[in-house]
């Protein structure tokens, strides 16, 4: 929705996350989409509610599917959603003979929520990593920094002195939290949305506990034995930590930026932005990127939580919404974690 | 901030939560603050930091203190705090002989953070209580409703029949996911806050772990081991917790406003509100202000999370932002809790 | 619903407006449902819907009508406005003979929202009083101080030096802007509610337009020729104004934190607060509150363009969340605006 | 930031509009950024205040100066502006003779703020001929379907019957009231921004007055007399009538979700969207889709709000928070009125 930090060349790439957003691209998309479809028809066909020879058919066809992804792009905005010109097509190529292998006892909110939560797991190993990343890039200034001495300030004047240390393990400690909770939510949101088209699993009764297991195991996901079409606390409770995360990055940008100051001098940094108008000026960017980056997030969440007012089996304009807002929210958290990985390398003296 | 729905009689009503809303009052701040500096003087007294005979009177001393409230009214909005004045008058209390055993290596935010924590200790009690009613609520609608028929529907339309289980059990499920994280965050939350003036515990340094960890188990806290003055993290993502039960039980107000629609009748309920120009209606009030409430605290939220980006050692201006926003999310989400019991409780029929 | 900024002592000295404050009390929300009732008795009178000496007789009772408070505390919550037991003891009062000359034609909504607006209107004379203080405020600075130098900032950084007046003169333009558009504003605000059952004045059909006009007029508002019930733009709006006042304060105050600090000291002020831990300490407790109560309504203006979103003829949940979030809105900016006003007053140097 | 909704193939069709899109793209941006500095050679010329063939030269080397895009795209993210790279190569397009004529007396905010109020000039125009348009498509249902009865409903109860009249009537006042707030606001939004490094307009001091005239007059813009580099009131005023465009759309597209209900069928509509598991279903994805917009641009709005807290000559975390933010919203009020316009056109029955 915002073409000026997407797409245009002089504002973009103070956004972009190249490894994060290609976790979102039309292909990856499409391979989780396919996935899920070629695993479904396996489960399908293991637990015999399909026939075997019928799905392995099917099985082979799908895998040579290339969409027609114009006819979607018209199509996705009449339907909502992309699945049911992605099934069109998907059914046509594999041929009316094989489609009672395909898409059985699913529906739209299992293959794009589905697809959803394989792009977080991908996202959750990097953010990871560089949260890990992080960590290791306050640990060593401690190390180098952390006997040096600081102004304590508090609300905004100075107090009394304290050590670099200090204020250095204030900034790593919530992210030692983060890491921590992130590994812990781990196995509760990566699961199976599989229900089916009211969600109550009713297609295929008497083996859906079976399929059900047998999909998730096959994409890496848990089931958690039932669909959570209306219940969005999953990816809530996630953009929660997502938030978590750039605000506690966005506390350090503030600190650097304060300590940057004329008149203050507690940094030394390299890296700093270059003026239009001032050629002697070293601007705290990466620092400022990570406060407004935080703010970003921070404002996001609340259209998560509301999100969570999801009506029925299944709210067209919450779960919309949620498209809007939580990938925005995962690439402003990968960003963010770029930018701090890449600001702590470049201080090269805390306090004195 | 909102005296319409504070004070206002004509309106207050419909918001308040005496029960929760009587945490927060000045008698049990007082109450709070007045257990911190005795427990603090006790854990001074028993580390060998300051002399036992004159902690144990200062403590006699305290335990008869009664705060001059207008004057501590006047000096708050000069302060930014209550404490100063707070102190002030409690070590003229006690007297200059004793002060030496007052507040020794505190700071305003550790009295005012662990009060906080300590409110919400109690709160946490009472909206587990809360959840488990609304919880018992919604399965005895499903013993008794489950196996009523009832168009399953998404998108705001008709999809195909389901039964009352399928949609109550969706009612329930986040209920019980938001009671179980509750319980396992508590310990975390439920911690104390002991840091001195800049947070480093700098105060009676070599005691200061010993009287750390007494301080927490006199006040039935946990002690973390270090000052968390500028990671608000632990509020931040019990906030989290907060919006997410309210954001369910808009969920449930949702579709009970959706289903008590005249032409839809899927649901049958007593109670209902009375109108000023038509008699003969029956208003789903309950349900509107779960969405009402759900909403609010979905929007709170994100300045909860815009506080965690508190510079240095202590940000006056997020910390004060805190005290607009937590208190107000609490309280929403005890009424939240209060009307949903309520409202599950006047349900006579889910569908049919 | 919150307790801590309302009513406990401790803290709501920081937070409260006793004059903004006192315009939504129940003795003033009062005193304006009964002057909508007997204008519009008046006005149905004066136009021949009603009888004239009923209509007179009623309202000499009207005039002697004192509720039963606690009742209304009681049906509020069922009825989801405080309306319809508000009428029925009204209608008690001037007894069964003289109710057709009371309400008719009218609904909870033409008096909830007349109340709001008559409420908004002294309110804004108010604001508008303040707005010229600080403006007075900003000029004298300016005179006294204008001509003397400062470090400009940019990115937090140091530029190139500029005069006080520069930085002073960015500080009061927006604030001229604001005086000016509350000015503008005006007119489209103070209207009167008023539209019925279902807000299509189908009452009295043929005398309705003169009814409100009269109406209108005698409550000191404009007739906007129709009901607005569900166009809650006006309101939307003016939320809107509120938070840019509070946020170009906010601007103030953030420059005054930055300005204070030790290492900066670009300016000195009276009245900063002192600290519990550290005698020395001056705190810039004002500025910082504007900065927080600058965030506050940020936030809650979010809320305000989500009850846009407000259903058929009239919604309960979008109307309800109104109220938790617009008198909220409204005291935070009281409270801004003075707390700027005494900011002002205490600076005695800026620059050098 | 959301590369779902702005470059996958599946997802993106159903947030685009290309024509508001377009406005943001580079090579628009590209010219602007270009026409700012000819117009400012030019200015300068006219003024005396550079050499007049100097500029003459310098204005015809620019004519044909192309970017390296690559190489602003490396700068950007270390600069935190794409303009100290674009006026280097700028300049060494020009020339090092040339250069006394180009980008005197400014300043990146001046470029990059008045290249977005230039876009939003053109955005102006588009969303004023849709507001039209839609006020149309509801003006021709008034006339087709007004007199047709409908229930009205209060609190998601049916209420009395009214006219469908009454109902399109309450979704078309709010737009006219836009149209119109527009118009007043665009002299006030369409201005110039010039103040050089901080501000202050001290460059060329003697003539500035009459290059900022100039400059404006040669861009189609207002002179406002001085640089709004930290007031971002016109801003953040706009952003809220974007919101409020999108929140009455969203109420349009809340009641349609409500009327097209089976079991209240008050709306009879081609177009809606097809399910992947129900092929009779009809959803009302354009209306679901003016909900969750209206939705996304009230959260975004708290955030341009925030921004306005934009510390001491120029911040640069609320500046990028404001390019984060506004041109989404301006896609999405775009998009909104693209949809509702197409959805008021397949409405072809309201009430009976």
């Amino acid at each position: 929705m915002n073409p000026l930090t997407q797409s245009n060349l002089f504002f973009s790439s103070l956004f972009e996350d190249p490894e994060v957003t290609a976790v979102f691209e039309t292909g990856r998309t499409f391979a989780r989409f396919l996935a899920f479809e070629i695993a479904l028809s396996e489960a399908l066909a293991a637990s015999g509610a399909v026939d075997v020879s019928t799905a392995k058919a099917a099985i082979k066809k799908m895998h040579s599917f290339s969409p027609d992804m114009n006819a979607i792009k018209v199509a996705s905005p009449i339907d909502g959603v992309p699945v049911p010109e992605f099934l069109r097509q998907l059914r046509k190529h594999v041929g009316a003979d094989l489609t009672p292998a395909v898409h059985v006892g699913s529906t739209s909110q299992d293959l794009i929520d589905t697809a959803t939560v394989l792009a977080l797991k991908e996202v959750n190993d990097t953010f990871t990593a560089r949260l890990e990343t992080a960590i290791a890039g306050i640990e060593r200034l401690i190390e180098s920094q952390g006997n040096n001495s600081l102004m304590g300030r508090t609300r905004m004047q100075a107090a009394l002195p304290i050590t670099v240390r200090h204020r250095l393990e204030n900034w790593v400690i919530p992210l030692y939290r983060h890491r921590d909770s992130l590994a812990g939510m781990r196995s509760d949101l990566q699961v199976l949305q599989f229900g089916g088209a009211t969600g109550d699993r009713s297609a295929n009764r008497d083996k859906v506990v079976e399929i059900g297991a047998d999909l998730a195991n096959r994409l890496g996901l848990t089931d958690p034995g039932y669909a959570w079409h209306n219940d969005r606390t999953r990816f809530v409770a996630y953009a929660g930590w997502l938030s978590l995360v750039t605000g506690s990055l966005g506390k350090i940008g503030q600190d650097i930026c304060l300590m940057a100051q004329q008149g203050i001098e507690e940094i030394t940094q390299s890296g700093g932005g270059t003026s239009s108008a001032m050629a002697h000026k070293q601007n705290p960017v990466k620092a400022e990127m990570l406060i407004a980056l935080a703010q970003y997030n921070a404002g996001q969440l609340a259209l998560m939580h509301n999100a969570l007012i999801h009506e029925q089996e299944r709210s067209g304009s919450a779960w919309t919404l949620e498209w809007m807002v939580l990938p925005a929210m995962v690439c402003t958290t990968g960003r963010a974690l770029q930018i701090a990985v890449s600001q702590l390398d470049e201080i090269s003296r805390v306090g004195s």
